[in-house]
């Protein structure tokens, strides 16, 4: 597998687009249009909020064939909390979209992000919808990640390609989120395009073993959205054969290799962050209670301020990972802040705080927690808690 | 039941004392006694860290009897992470006071709270124990309500009386608790004293009932302190029968609002806030499911931030209750704000946004839920998220 540059577009048969059509007041493109030439078979992974957004509860019907041909999102209002008319909207956006490119509706998957309880702009939307068919390119992905940005400070792409047999297989991966992002089952949007041939029963498979080790262990601020979405459409168009074996193992690594960058750089840009904060824990009892404890840590105000403070607090460590709802044994409990044991067998030992505090000057805060009560392994990803977090949900209304 | 003016010291047979020991650089009070001239009958919860400070080991086991005589808590170092030897420094400490007063050591209930992972300075507490045994008097509550803060900004005390039968029944309450509040199972510190004469199993059973209604439903910023505990002694020199009835109706209460004091208080005082905020939930399917929605809405960073910011954003409260683990229909959610509806039938409604507003500016502010699901209530209590949260966790080691 390797890194190229670019997108959703680059994986074989993906048109794109986006713009501006007058729902975001900043001016800035605020709708998305991702395009199969061919149908392609799609799985998805959404909110597990009860509270959901109508083009939620749209895509979750339109999904269920296992196929799809396009993706069509907005940002700047999620078309949450607004009834049946919401419901109209949403499926109207789908519709719409089928007739300009002369497909059915229900292969359309629909997302919105933005502000919840207002209605679209459904006229804008429609010209958009209009303007976005005539302006999708082979090379107009990057244009679709920029449309799909709220309080993201920088678009967030990736693709890869790898060999599967004699073929190419390529997979590209846009994403958008920096607030209300919790870990539990998808967060945000990331919308996954590939060429590979793939059964969409299969294709599901994947999808959620990748977001439990991705996006399901990033936290910015614990709160989960009504609109998360994750989407990946494979259209077949590498014409390789049936993976199995070494081909579906580097797929698989692919894919996760997509869906962890795509998480890190969102935990990397999560709302007024200076810091990316990594948590990998080994030695659990289960997996899940390794992954209980990664977020804990992770997603842990006093943690989180203290590593904005710069301060290698391993008391508000070992506050927060007693409190995750995983079984720890405390004597055995071992921590360390980039490379440095500042707790030994549920102590806390002498330590040089200004090679610690060296390391959490950096960009990149790594805590690592030895529980010696098993093998589990997991990592977490998230941010630091800052002012400019406070500034933009206290005088924003987002 | 009528509130008086005092605390701890108020029922009948109680002394108390609070001084500076030497562990706070501030040179602030930082140990406290309270005292019971009898042995008295008592009570605990303890905070469900599963990583648990040695003076909460300590009170754990002394606390089987059912009795206890007197309280030693320190602040400003919370003998946590602190192995063997932070275990024996708490039973010093409580042997020092159980010397100092003539009573069994074992009959001494041990709290600290401060910074996580230092040695306790014993030579200053075991100085400061000797001077406090010699201070304590019926008047020193408030003097041991200060010793017990942290970034506490008030002190926090309550005095109730009630009569049961012809006797007078006292209760006396004091907490702390700023930061690192989470609802579950004990919050902060609490010690109650009253002159009732209560078998110590029914105490128990009370108390539990008073703080699930109370400190389980606080939350500052979700963390989970190591060195949480609510202590209750009941001396019995109120002479009372046993409590039967509309004497025992009126007892619960009386505890229950001691309780529902102190939480509000630390709500109100929450590190940084600047507000606090009230969230109840009626029509829930089940008890738990209310406390559920009602704990993760007043929790909400994004909820907790709207406010600070003085925004009636009714999405992040439909965002935060639907993500609560609770069973929600979104489409029968009614969300009122200072009393002004933001939320019918799960769909935003028109209103007016300057009289929530103005709503928003007061010291209060009250969010109603109605879910349409059940008959269920619950009430929880936070505070707004704040630049100076931020400022306190990230510039000071706490």
């Amino acid at each position: 597998m390797k890194n190229i540059k670019g997108g959703i577009t680059d994986p074989k048969g993906f048109k794109a687009s986006g713009m501006h059509c007058g729902i975001k007041k900043s001016g800035k493109k605020d709708i998305a249009l991702i395009y199969s030439d061919v149908p392609a078979n799609a799985a998805a992974v959404f909110t597990t909020n009860k509270v959901k957004a109508a083009p939620i509860l749209v895509s979750m019907e339109h999904i269920k064939s296992g196929k799809a041909q396009a993706i069509i999102a907005n940002s700047g209002c999620a078309n949450a909390c607004t009834g049946s008319e919401g419901m109209e909207d949403a499926q109207v956006m789908a519709k719409a979209v089928g007739s300009a490119l002369n497909i059915h509706g229900d292969s359309v998957l629909v997302a919105s992000t933005g502000t919840i309880g207002s209605r679209l702009p459904l006229k804008n939307i429609l010209n958009g919808i209009r303007m976005l068919t005539k302006k999708m390119t082979h090379a107009g992905g990057g244009d679709a990640a920029d449309a799909i940005l709220t309080t993201d400070t920088k678009r967030k792409e990736i693709a890869v390609q790898l060999k599967a047999g004699r073929k190419t297989v390529t997979i590209g991966g846009i994403a958008k989120g920096a607030g209300m992002i919790a870990p539990n089952m998808a967060t945000l949007f990331c919308f996954i395009t590939t060429d590979a041939a793939i059964p969409s029963s299969i294709l599901k498979a994947y999808l959620k073993e990748s977001v439990d080790k991705s996006f399901n262990m990033t936290v910015v601020d614990k709160d989960m959205s009504t609109n998360d979405c994750v989407f990946i459409l494979a259209n077949g168009m590498a014409k390789n054969n049936t993976l199995r074996g070494k081909d579906e193992k580097e797929f698989k690594q692919a894919l996760d290799h997509v869906c962890i960058y795509l998480a890190k750089e969102i935990a990397r840009d999560g709302e007024g962050a200076t810091k990316m904060i990594e948590v990998k824990v080994a030695g659990a009892r289960s997996a899940n209670d390794a992954k209980l404890i990664a977020r804990a840590v992770a997603g842990s105000d006093l943690v989180k301020s203290a590593i904005f403070g710069e301060d290698p607090n391993f008391g508000r460590i070992m506050a927060a990972l007693g409190n995750s709802g995983a079984d720890v044994k405390q004597e055995h409990v071992n921590v360390f802040i980039g490379g440095i044991q500042v707790v030994s067998g549920g102590k806390s030992v002498f330590f040089d705080q200004n090679i610690a505090k060296k390391h959490m000057k950096g960009k990149e805060v790594l805590i690592n927690i030895m529980l010696g009560h098993g093998t589990s392994m997991a990592t977490a990803w998230g941010c630091d808690l800052t002012y400019d977090y406070v500034k933009i949900n206290a005088k924003y209304h987002t």
